[in-house]
């Protein structure tokens, strides 16, 4: 027994491997969750599995667990993991690098013949992305048990095919049931899927855990009025309405430190050139890692609401359509993933996720941290997606580090 | 030979049988350019106009003068009109007004015997709407020279129907150009489609001219980014710049009396609640009576899209797509709807018509003058569109007058 080491450039083939399956012409991944790339994507992950020394337990959701044997057969694993399905123009590395980074350390730990008390094991969460069957964390979100098992089998995809059906066509229907599966802990290496990281130039973000969010649809409504004959003064337009309460979410947004806001759809109606909107439907997608601020977010939404209905006698209606809270990870994995960066001398930083990932849900029922490294511009969900074979190399490394230190007790 | 009166009842009458041409169950009208209705109600109104002694003229537009003989044969006649086509969903007055108050005329100056020096005329011009063959006031365009005839028999409909083949088909294809037709003046009678004088409970506008009209598409571009995971500062949000530059429109209408601007189609794209928009794209239609002032709002548009890049960096695309000079109608003209104003005794006030009008056209050839009444709650394009009894009598009570007063020169 050696101490183990990443061998980054096999981590880094690894990736450019497993990214034929999907690959797009332009340099990304299509990979859509259940679909015939992700069949041969699973696959190769259990056959290299089934190389490293791994025993393979597939669960009902069709979850792919590798487990390298420790020497306390009894204990529950300290496992890692992320999705190997991709956007419909995803990259190469979103969910793919936190699976093979899991794969590389279970390697890196076999060359190092080193022996771990607890079992370590590299997970590939079905359905992360939610682009085929919506939404997305559906396998984490049963192991968790925030989603249940048999509303997931009958989300159909836009051909009508049952998420339970594509799941047994591609042989990936396990018996056992996601909460049946017992962790000791959960890390989870992903990029960063924005641009701080790479803004400030730290290799490692330590992830605290990841922001809440609530989303809205909101309705403004005035009357269609004629755009030559209708005075300034007799109008009630509702995207002119509209428009002011856009630029209050990021108002609202700018208010708060952390805080994001986003408008992502506008619709205006009757829609045409000459006519007044009578109506203006717009979604919203605010964001901070304190669920108390978000309340004082969506208040000062809904104030700004009111007001716009008053001073333009228009109609707003605002309605909220999801609310996640925030999640704070497992403050020991957390010190953990800390605890790695430094013993590696990788750069670091203290960051909250703004995406949602299967940690978020894993951490609802496992002591659960993540690791994020750079990725280019931000970039994300993209065929031009990418992150430095450098970064690759010491996120794999702290994932090692964090989940021996867990093995240890 | 007496004083000659508008038969308010005949006139209301008249405009309720022709609402049967096409009559919606909404108590609308559905008469689209050279439709089976568009005939039906052509057929009406030739026999009407014959049983009134005129002689009919059909030019190659398909445009029907119905001409009353006058004393002085060869003295151009002194004509009004407007059109008997409409909106998919339009309303019993929008433009069927002007035609059935003409026919009052003529059968009120038959029922009082009057002979005029000058003949008169009333005119329906095919496809004001242009809701079937885009653009509308293509006859009146024709006539005037604004456009050109071969053009506008290639104009296609949805279903690839040629303008021409339409009119052909419905048997409305004279030979005569319209450029042969000579008139003396003519006068259109309206509905306003504007709140105006029902606010200030005006029975006369007393058209002055018609505002000019720019229009515009404006694209903004930024770059797309996660909803989540990107900071405020980091963003380059094309929808928040838009709703800037949407909130502008309105801002430089208000800084000029009598200016409107108008927002009537918005799209933030890709179009997703959690991505931060790379582009939005919208359009602008701003008027104003004074093409000077018009031009100055053209200038403050320019001037705040180029800040919203600088500030925002974002690409700011400004694409005037459409430039109608203001309209202003001949003095004379609109000094004797303004003495038939005062003789009849109607309230009335100065008015600049916001909308197009074959009026705005045939003023490009002959002497003309515009009346409007007013129209409930400014609604027009509507199947709810209504004026009432009185204001449509005293309406036809100007136009008269008005008509008479140029025939005696």
């Amino acid at each position: 027994m050696s101490e183990p080491r990443i061998n980054a450039d096999r981590l880094w083939a690894t990736i450019m491997e497993t990214a034929a399956f999907g690959a797009t012409p332009l340099g990304g991944v299509r990979r859509l969750a259940l679909s015939e790339e992700d069949r041969q994507v699973r696959d190769w992950f259990v056959d290299a599995c089934k190389a490293a020394g791994c025993e393979i337990t597939i669960d009902t959701m069709g979850s792919i667990y590798a487990k390298r044997p420790g020497t306390n057969a009894d204990a529950p694993p300290v496992a890692c993991g992320s999705h190997l399905d991709t956007q419909p123009s995803g990259g190469k590395f979103d969910g793919i690098l936190g699976v093979l980074a899991g794969l590389e350390v279970i390697r890196a730990l076999n060359d190092a013949q080193v022996e771990t008390a607890a079992p370590t094991m590299v997970i590939n969460w079905t359905n992360e992305e939610g682009a085929r069957f919506a939404p997305g964390l559906l396998a984490s979100g049963v192991f968790a048990g925030v989603a249940d098992q048999a509303e997931a089998f009958a989300v159909t995809d836009r051909d009508g095919v049952r998420f339970g059906d594509a799941l047994a066509a591609i042989g990936y229907g396990g018996s056992v049931h996601p909460q049946a599966m017992e962790l000791a802990a959960y890390y989870e290496m992903h990029i960063e899927q924005g641009p701080i990281l790479e803004a400030e130039g730290k290799t490692i973000g330590i992830v605290e855990g990841a922001q809440g969010s609530r989303w809205y649809r909101i309705h403004v409504t005035g009357r269609d009025s004629h755009a030559g004959t209708t005075p300034m003064s007799m109008r009630r337009d509702a995207m002119q309405g509209a428009a002011r309460l856009i630029s209050s979410v990021a108002s609202i947004a700018l208010e708060h430190e952390n805080a994001v806001g986003t408008v992502g759809i506008v619709e205006a109606g009757p829609g045409s050139i000459n006519v007044v909107p009578g109506s203006a439907r717009f979604t919203v997608d605010m964001r901070h890692p304190d669920d108390n601020v978000l309340a004082a977010m969506d208040r000062s939404l809904r104030s700004a609401a009111a007001e716009l209905a008053e001073d333009r006698r228009l109609g707003v209606e605002v309605d909220q359509i999801w609310h996640s809270p925030p999640v704070a990870f497992d403050p020991a994995c957390v010190g953990r993933v800390r605890d790695g960066a430094v013993a590696g001398g990788h750069s670091h930083r203290e960051i909250v996720s703004g995406a949602g990932h299967d940690a978020c849900y894993a951490a609802r029922r496992v002591p659960t941290g993540m690791i994020f490294i750079p990725c280019e511009g931000g970039l994300s969900h993209n065929e031009k997606e990418n992150a430095r074979y450098e970064d690759v190399a010491a996120g794999a490394d702290v994932l090692m580090r964090a989940m021996l230190a867990t093995t240890a007790g």
